[in-house]
Order: C-alpha cells, then sequence, then structure tokens
C-alpha cells in the first residue's frame, strides 16, 4: 500500500493506516504525505518507511512505483487528502493500474466522480470508498435481514448523525480538521452534508436496501462566520414508496459521533447505532425483540465473515474500517491470482456509493436553496 | 370529579381514573360514561359510583350536578372521549362553573380550540389538558435546565414519536381504539399527527421554550385503505432561528412508545425519552455528560414538586399523567380558597397549548398536501 | 383500609397509600398513624379522614373498628411502622378478625414470624407482605419463565441490591428513615440485611423457585458509629445444588435503589434490574437474546394480569407496590364473597416469604459472626 | 516480534498478532507457532514469514535468533501457549536477553512466578502481561480517578466476570479452546478461576488501589464430567478495611463476556463494563452522575495515551490488548536507546500482577477446599 495524504496533523490519514495494518495483509510501502515535500518525508520517516519511498507529491509517487519491479511496487494507492485531492490522485493511480482506496466523499463534484466510474469500469481495477459504518458486521446483519424479507416491504428509514465538534467557529482557531472542512475550496459545496450527511444517506440506503427518487432539505448554517451548512434534515422518498428522515449535524453541542440507522417494514424493524455497535436491535410487534451481537454463531455469512473476536469482546470503529480494508484487499488478490472472490469479499462500498454521494450532495444544497418542496433525485 | 367517556373498552378513561386516584386527593364521584346510557351505567355500577350519581348522558351530568349542593357536587370534570366530543362537554361544563380536564388533542379543529380558550378566558375556570410527557419530572427539569441559559442560545430541536400499533389495518378488524381514532368523523382531519404529532409538538416547544414559525412536512398514509395519515415527519423553523425535525408514526412495526426529545444550544444540550423517563441526559462538549436522575435532592423546583418516590424507584407513565391531576387540583382548590396557586402548580398544559396543538393539525395536514417548502406557522 | 403508621415523616406510608388508592378499589377510611396520638390526628385530617376514624391507638382503632356495623367497618389493615411495632398490631387485628397487609421485614424476629404463621393459619385471614419487586409485572414473567422449564435445572443465581444512602452517619443528623433503621431496638437484629438483604433473598428464592439451604455471610459496619449492619454479602448453596451470590449493601455511595437478579440454568438465563423494570431480558448461547416487554401482548398470565398500560409506557415502583395491594384486595373481596381466587390473584408475597425472611436475617448474623464457613439454612 | 504458539485453532494467538500489528510499530519477524513442527510452519507461511524464520520449536527459535545481527533478530518474544508452557519458553526468552510479553495465568504455579520474578529483576528485561482489560482507557481513568481521591477512602469493590460458553461439555466434543481449558495438566489447579477469575482480580485491585488481605471462596463444577472449577465466588478483604465481591463463572449460560467493575469509596464510586467500554460511570449521592468518554478532551494524561480516536467512535477489545503492546513497546523502545519511559507508558501489567495471580489462584482453590471462612491472603 502507497498513501497518498496523511502527514501531520491528519486524522483520517492514522486511521487508515490502522486498519490497513490491523489484519497483518497489507503493508505500508510507500507514502506522498503531504503537498509539502517536507512534511511528506517526515511523515514517512516517522512511519519507519524506506527513504526512497517517501515522496515529494503522488505524481512523483506513482510515476516512481510503476518503474518499481512488479513484486516491490506498491499493490494499491489509498488516498486521505481532503476532498479537492480526491480525483487526480484517484485517476492518476488507476491510470497506471493501481487499485484504489479512497475516502469518502469520492471527489470535489458529481463531474469527477462519474468521470471515475467510467474509468473503473474500463480498467476493472478494485476500488473501495471508505463510507466506515456499513462496515460494522452488525450493519452488515441489518442489511442481510431486511434484503430476508423478514420485514416484509419496506415503509420507513430513519438515519441519524449527530455531531457537535463543530459547535463554535473552530475554523477560526487555526483548527486544521475544521479548516478544510468548512472551506468551499477544499470541500466542495457542502460541509455537514457532505462530510456525515453523506454517511447517513449511504447507511439508510445499504440498510434499506432501498433507492431514494425524491428529497426535501432543511440545510443551514448555524455558527455565525461558517461558509458551508454545518446543519441539515432531509425528507425522503424512496423508489418503493418508502419514506425517510435523514439528519447529519456538526452543532449538537455534546454529541459525539452519535450514527443511528432505524428501518421499518410491514411486519417489524430493526436498529442499529455506533454506540452500542456490537449489538442489533431486531422489533416486533407481536414478540419478544431480539439483540443480535457481534461474534455470535448464528449471524449472517456477511456478518460472521466481518468479526474478529468472540462475542462480548467489542470490536469498534476501525475494525469496521479495517474491514474495508480487509475485503477490498481480498478482492485484490483474487483479481491478481485470476480467482473469482466470495461474494462476503465484495461488500464493500465502491464507486456507485461515491456517485449517489455526490449527487446526494448536489441534490441536497439544491434543495436547500430552492422553496419547492420535492427535488427529485435525478443525476 | 365528574368523567365524561371512559367507559367498557376505552383505554384513556382508566388512566385517567388511575392519574386522579393516585394521590389521594382526588375522587371520583360521578360520571356519563358513554354515549349509550346502558354502558354508562353499567361502568358507574362497576366503578363502584352511587347509583343517582351515573348520568345518562354528559348534559344531564352537568345540569343535574349543577343542582346539587356545592359540598356535593363534583368540583370539575374529566373529559376522555373521542375528539369529536370534546368541544361541546367542555363548553357545558364551563358555562356551568365547572373546572374542566380534556384529553388531547384540545377539539375537533381549531375554530372549536378558539372558542373554547374565549370561554375559559371569560369564566377563569381551571382548565387541564392531558399532554402527558410533560408531565415526567425530568421533563420539567429539562425545560428547567433550558430556561436558566445553561445551553445558550437554543439551536437544534428533535423531537419524535414512534409507534408500531397502527402498521395492519387495525380499524378493520373492530378495534375500538383503532377504529375512532383514524375516523376523520371523530379524530378530525389527522391521525397520527393527531394524536401523537401533538404530542411531540407539544413537547418540543415545552422543553425548548421556543415558538414555531415555519413547518415543512411529508404526511402519508402508509397502510391501505386508512382514511387519515399514520405517519409523517416535519421540518421546523423556531422564531429564534433555530430548526427543528419532528416525527410521528403508528407504523414502525415493532416501536411501543418511544417519545423522545432533543434539545442542543451553543453550548450544550439535552436528551430525554419515556424509556428511561427518570433519567434526564445533559451533554457538554467539554466535560462529562451528566445524568440528572428524578427522585434526587439536587433537582429544580419544579422537577422536585412532581416526585413521590426517592431516586432509584422508577415512576412512569401514570404517575406523569397523575402530577397533571394534582397540579391542576392544587390549583383548583386555590382558586376555591382564594389563594395564589405556587409557580409549580401552574405548570401544566393548559388552553394555550391546546388551540397551539389544533394549529399544528391544521397547519401540518396543509403543508403536506402543498407543493410549497415552507408553510407559516399562523393562525 | 385502615393504616397503622405512616404519620408525618414517614416515607413507606405515603407509598402504601398511594399504592392502595391507584387502582381506585381501595379506600383509606381511618388510622392510627403513630404512636403520639397528636401526631395521629394531625396526619388523619391531612388525609381528610373523618375525625372519628382517626384514632389515638391502633388498640383503640381495632376495638372500635370492630364495634362499627360491617358495611362501614375498615376491611383490612395496613401496617406500616418500624419494625419493632409490626407483630403486635398485626397479632391484634387478625385476632379481631382482619385481613392485615404488613410492610417487610415480617416481624421484630423469627420467633413473632412464626406466630403469626400460626395465628394467620388458624384465622384464615387473607395477609400480605409487601415485598415490593416481586409486585412488578416482569419480576412476575421471569419466575414464570424459570418454571416453564425453558432454561432447564438452575445452578446459578446472583442477587444484589446496592444503595448508597447511608453512606454518611444520616443517623447522627436525626433523619427519621435513616434513625430506625440503624437502631436496633427498633428495626432488629439487622440493619442493611432486615432493610434491604430480605428484599434481594426473597427475589432470588422467587424468581428462581429455588430453597436457599446454606448461606455464608460477610457482614459490614462500614460507617464509623453505626450500631447495625450497613453491608454484606453472601455466598449461597440452594436446595436444587445450585449457587448463588447476594449482596445488599446501603454505603455504595452514589446508587440509587439498584434491584437487580440474574438466574442462569442449563440452556439460558434472564436479568432483570428495577433501573429498567419494564424489560425483562432472555439470554441465550446460540441465539439472539430476547427482550420481553411490560404491556405486550405476548406475556404470561401472571404478567399480564399485573399491567395497566400498553407497552412503552413506563410502569414503575408505585405501580409494582400497588400490584400487591390489588391481589391482595382481590383475595379478600374473593374471601368476603366466598369465591375461590384466580390463581394469578394468589401470587402475592405472604407469611411463608415472611418467615423464611426472619430466618434470613437472624442466620446471615449469624453467619456473619462464625469463623465456620456455611451455615444451615434451618430454622 | 517473536511468537510462541498460536498456531491453527488457537484464538489468543489471533488476538496477540492484531494487537501487536494495529499500530504499526511492531512486525512478527519469527516463530514457532505449535508443539507440532508441520503446524509451526503451515501457521508461519499463512502469515507470511520467511521460511527461514519459522522454528520447530521455541528453543531453536530462541537460539537461532540469538547467533542473528542485531538489527535482524527479533526484539521481544510473546508467549501465547496454553499455561503449562508459560515457564519454560518465558525463561528461555528472558535468560538470552529478550523482552517478553506472556498471556496470562503466567505461569502453571505459584512457584514458577515466583521464580520468573525474581529472573526479570535480575535481567532488567521488560516484561507484560496480558491482562487486557486494564488496557480500556476507561480502566486506567477509573484507577486515576480512585488514586485522586475524590471518593475519599475506598470502602466496596464488587468484580464480576459472568461468562456462558463453558455451560456444556464442550471439551468433550474436541473444542480445542475448551480442553486445554478444562485439563488440568495444561491449565493447571484452575479452571474458570485461572481463566476469567484472575482478570477479575487483577481488574479490581488495578482499579481500587487496594491490596487483598483474606478471602473466602466459593468454588463449583457446574458441569457433570468437568474437571476443573467453571464457577467461583470470593468474599474479599482488603488490607484498608475495605470488603469486596468477586465473581467469575464459566456457566452463565447467554452471557458473552461481561466483565464489570463497580468501586465505592466514602463519598462517590464508579462501574465500567465491557459491555460500554468507551464509558465510565461515575456515580455522586449528592449532584447527578456523570459519564466520562473515551476519545474526550478532559481524560487523565492516562486514558488519554491509550485511546486512538476521537469520542464516539468506539475502540474495543483488540485496542485494549494493542495498549498493552504499545506500551510495552514504547518501554523496550526507551529501553534500547537508554531513555527514561513516560510514566504513561508504564501502566501495563507485569510480573507483580502475574505473581498476585498465581496466589490468587492457588488461595482461592485452597479456599474452596476448606470448611474455614476466611483464607489469609498470603503467599
Amino acid at each position: 500500500m502507497g498513501m497518498i495524504g496523511g502527514g501531520p496533523g491528519a486524522f483520517i490519514g492514522a486511521v487508515h493506516r490502522i486498519a490497513a495494518a490491523m489484519d497483518g495483509e497489507i503493508e505500508l510501502v510507500c507514502g506522498a504525505f503531504s503537498s509539502q515535500k517536507e512534511k511528506s518525508h517526515e511523515a514517512g520517516i516517522m512511519l519507519g518507511l524506506a527513504k526512497d519511498r517517501v515522496y515529494d507529491s503522488y505524481e512523483e509517487m506513482i510515476l516512481k512505483e510503476t518503474q518499481l519491479p512488479p513484486e516491490k511496487r506498491m499493490e494499491f494507492v489509498s488516498i486521505v487528502t481532503p476532498n479537492h485531492v480526491h480525483f487526480h490522485p484517484a485517476k492518476l493511480a488507476l491510470e497506471n493500474g493501481f487499485h484504489v482506496v479512497l475516502d469518502k466523499p469520492v471527489t470535489f463534484n458529481l463531474t469527477e466522480a462519474k468521470e471515475l466510474k467510467e474509468l473503473i469500469k474500463k480498467t476493472n481495477l478494485v476500488f473501495c470508498l471508505t463510507h466506515t459504518y456499513t462496515g460494522y458486521p452488525m450493519v452488515k446483519e441489518a442489511r442481510q435481514q431486511v434484503l430476508s424479507g423478514k420485514f416484509g416491504k419496506i415503509r420507513k428509514v430513519y438515519a441519524e448523525y449527530p455531531q457537535g465538534w463543530l459547535s463554535t467557529n473552530l475554523e477560526a482557531n487555526d483548527n486544521k480538521q475544521a479548516s478544510w472542512r468548512t472551506d468551499p475550496s477544499k470541500s466542495g459545496i457542502a460541509g455537514a452534508m457532505g462530510d456525515i450527511g453523506t454517511h447517513a444517506f449511504n447507511l439508510a440506503e445499504y440498510v434499506s436496501g432501498l433507492t431514494t427518487s425524491k428529497i426535501c432539505a432543511d440545510i443551514n448554517i448555524k455558527v455565525p462566520g461558517r461558509k458551508l451548512d454545518d446543519d441539515g434534515a432531509v425528507l425522503i422518498k424512496y423508489d418503493n414508496g418508502a419514506s425517510g428522515v435523514l439528519f447529519a449535524t456538526q452543532i449538537a453541542a455534546g454529541e459525539e459521533n452519535n450514527v443511528k440507522i432505524r428501518v421499518y417494514g410491514e411486519k417489524g424493524g430493526l436498529e442499529w447505532k455506533q454506540e452500542d455497535a456490537n449489538s442489533l436491535i431486531i422489533k416486533w410487534p407481536d414478540k419478544p425483540n431480539e439483540i443480535y451481537r457481534a461474534g455470535t454463531g448464528y449471524l449472517s455469512s456477511y456478518a460472521a465473515h466481518n468479526c474478529r473476536t468472540p462475542a462480548g469482546h467489542p470490536e469498534g470503529y476501525l475494525e469496521a474500517f479495517a474491514n474495508h480494508y480487509r475485503n477490498f484487499s481480498l478482492c485484490v488478490k483474487a483479481s491478481i491470482e485470476g480467482n473469482e472472490p466470495e461474494k462476503e469479499w465484495l461488500d464493500f462500498p465502491g464507486i456507485e456509493d461515491g456517485v449517489r454521494g455526490m449527487a446526494f450532495i448536489e441534490l441536497v444544497i439544491a434543495s436547500g436553496n430552492t422553496e419547492h418542496k420535492w427535488t427529485d433525485f435525478v443525476f
């Protein structure tokens, strides 16, 4: 693995490195960790890389790695830069034959996302978009239970992601994380909706198995002086007639990362939240609720494949993240060896999630700006 | 106390009777329990009333009670009928000098509510509308904490009330509770929005101390054949610039009565839910969250006044309901004795809540029917 | 109902009154509320009793009530005095033909309890001992599930009751509740073990259906200057070979009334705690855990009979208490009318629980004082 | 790192490898993964090791690694074998200058533990015993809060570890994990008490800061045919006069790994459980309870140093385990570089915990076998 971004002060770079390292299958062999070459080298040394594998820029990295003998060359790149530096390195990597892991949202805008989709199709390389929450085993179990049909037709979806860390004007105080996320030139047209709204959107479609058809959004900037939305709520219509409510906010002072999804069908429903990530609550109107637990013997193959520890020894955010890396790398390996991947390995977010996520960002901001109630989810 | 409605098969009548009886201050002395006089008498006997205090109709009851000597006469009426039989008995009672407890929503439509408001003003009688949830001590504590200013300006309110009991077409199966609630001639223009949406609306304004200024609603009938909404979600703008999300549904199969409120200000927030009714969670971005507990010694006078048991011995729904009766009856007593009521006694829902609730019903249905995004909350 | 004790400053008297009043079936008609006659009359007036039904002493009350015509006379007495004033009024009441509700522990010592048992047997009157926690519907459900055999043979029982209210020397500060509870002349030979240890003991035998055969106790006085135990833990052997752990403490600073019971058999187990009183968690090794909820349609007849509100509207401590009163009064009524009570009505604690509780108190203190590990639970 | 044990079918070997790999600081370079050399090589290949670094036996590994040049040589060994193969490889490693990570319990018996202690003292090498639970940041926070004195003198400790996985005779069905754990020749004189009782014991002393002085144990074999205890409970006296209750069981059918610790002082108390590992509940008698959360900014340096993700992104068992590896390796690095380790790095379990754990095993079994109540905790 070669990493692009993730130098000093970055948060998500370290998460990617831990997630990749966890299962002992992926080794960080090179990197271009910053747009400033000194910082890139500083990070590379700190991470114990060989000097000649720390690069001044991602362009140099991709070029030079291509020239290495296959057994030494990195097999894929992991791109963990701010949004405005997603598309170009991903494109360059794909064009040079490298598989790609990319942090979400996939690109700076929808046009780039569509172009990337075409490129991935053409190159037939493996692509992973790290929507963390669908990496949790109990989220995978949730999806499988919905798909099994046990709840009947799905009628209602509630997805929420309240955070509180941006309830003050952090970006005015030189907080690196806050600064780029609230800067339209780096983050894109959306703030909270792009950063965490897309997670809630992805989670809702993943678990419910439904496709969004219309949205009606209330998008707000709550902290004076902020340039991008820090709060929003969306009414949703799904293709099967179900309706939904999605909200994401970064100004719910006191909230941490309280992601939660609820889905209800004709016969029952389910609830999952990150705060109790190893439980999936199944609700029935006429019999006791059930608590499915990670690491147990009765889970679907999709959930079981993504557990590392026995029931009761909690797995968390890093393991969910690592599941994406593991499944991606199993698919890369299968691709290299010319094998068919197992169906459970293929269950990680890809470019289709990325394109839909960018469409969500563009349409939700558009909906927020119109006086019309419903905006068609077409793109 | 004389009761109107609450005969055989009624649910809320029994709740009112328990709530009224609990503190040993209120005695049921008469009633007109059903529009069918046999059923009224049957209920009266079962409840151990003297035969001559069980009436054929509420009109008869009010008339005859008026003629009794003051020390024998009922002091107030409790009206627990379906919505279409709220206004007339309330009006008659008030016109004859009786204080009134009325189940929510206050009337069949907004016009009646406004008329009732005028009448209450004119008669100066005590009026209580039983929005149960604001009777919980920790909901009262929540309001006091918001009003204290400790969270700074309020920015965001989430209120939700998911139920699942109407996820099938119960009304087709002779379920008395389902039948009138889904019948426009008895319930009014709204189903779920009137039955439980009004609770969420009331709770949100009560705890946040804010006034709704605009709404945008998605109102649905999810169960085929149903005549009134059984599901809805509302985006809200408040007068101070805060925004909100409210949802209420009766088709979340597997949900019971999962009322929950969250309010966030600039500096922190709070969360309360009926499932853990004796706890109030206060959330801070920079220090440990706090759990305020019912029955403890550190609560505000408003919460403390509404606790009966020491901390850790849970109080529930009936006690919350009983708090409204207790505060109402303390005010009735003060009124009779010509005393000024304590400020804590006055903290129960009244006609203003009723009028706002009816406005919510009318406007939320109107909003659901328009293609315009925002509907002004004016009435 | 006539009440003995429960005057000014008493805690449990008010609880008994609310519990008795709640269902509208029991009326407080007379009382001797204090050993000081002025205080008794003061309480009676506050409670709205007729002057001639407030008595100077319980002896007077029982005597005078006996002389009233049957339709006016109280039907039973409720005794809510400190432990040293349990036996005599109960005896007098029974000897004069009154049914009795008695607060736990049943008497001052085991000898009295045995004598009371004989008297109850002889008089054939209805007797209820208010071990609150077995009044909770989900505790009743727990017992029924164990008795159904679904868990196989029971192997392990954990019962606990941590409180914190006596972590300081409250009795030195004129706290009425603390004073008598820590005074050997009023409380008996045990403090915490008598006050709350007996609750845990009763709960454990009730839910598990097992009989204690040996105990090994560690009994402590943690607060300097205190005269009776404020903390204890007990290892238990049951008759079927199961083992148990019971602990109760009043010095767990910060704990409220955190009663909890866990029972495990060969095939599964259960957990109930007062903090989440409306849920019963059933645990399985090989399938999802289940949450049984109060007020639902799938409960045993024993649990269902003891629910008042629909699922999700929580019932609490007062309702649990009221269930004992309701079942007791249903049995009293059946007895008066010469009918056979329903089996569900009979499910309230009685003199056998009382005798076993007193045996627990005497043997647990004895065990605490010996260097021998196991003390036989024989009496 | 070189690994001893952890071949096919082992559970804890994989956990150690993930924990060591997670932070990208430790590389597995060699191993002797099984006492059967074919299995060792099979595992080594699967783990991607160079062929010449997979050894037939741990003796060979230690010998050959010693002969490698320092920069290539493993820096420490990680021993993850069953208990009877702890002492010899640890001794050999230490004697040859390798730092050691060892799974608990430290040795097969107390004598070995004491000998190991002497050897560690003599060699001055770094030694880590992987008592997982003290690796959780909120457990470290708990200890720091107790040590701060905010609760006053500690009076009561409750430590519990209920599991259910051995509620049937798994060892009769060729379950590798069950087989050695229930075999006295591999596990030692204790089953549940050695496997998980030691965890509870270690956790209790770690968090409370107290030293055990007397114990009274009830030790049981609940599953017919089993050779070692699968259940036990212990009354404890601590050196400062506090008392405790500890229980551990493997036959609580339906329980997973429900480790929990509660500690109470004169002024307040705390509670932590693995099921909600990222929260530490602080309880106060006179003010709201507080929830300290992992990843926040207000934690002690000991807790903060052991967090990887922002608050609300849960960390779990593997991260707790990884914290021991990380702190151990920081100390190894400091030792190699001749630097003084930070105080936070030194906070991982070592040989003293190991010796006390073995004393617990021997004394708890002895106590279980005597009719005497209290057994002195001296060794």
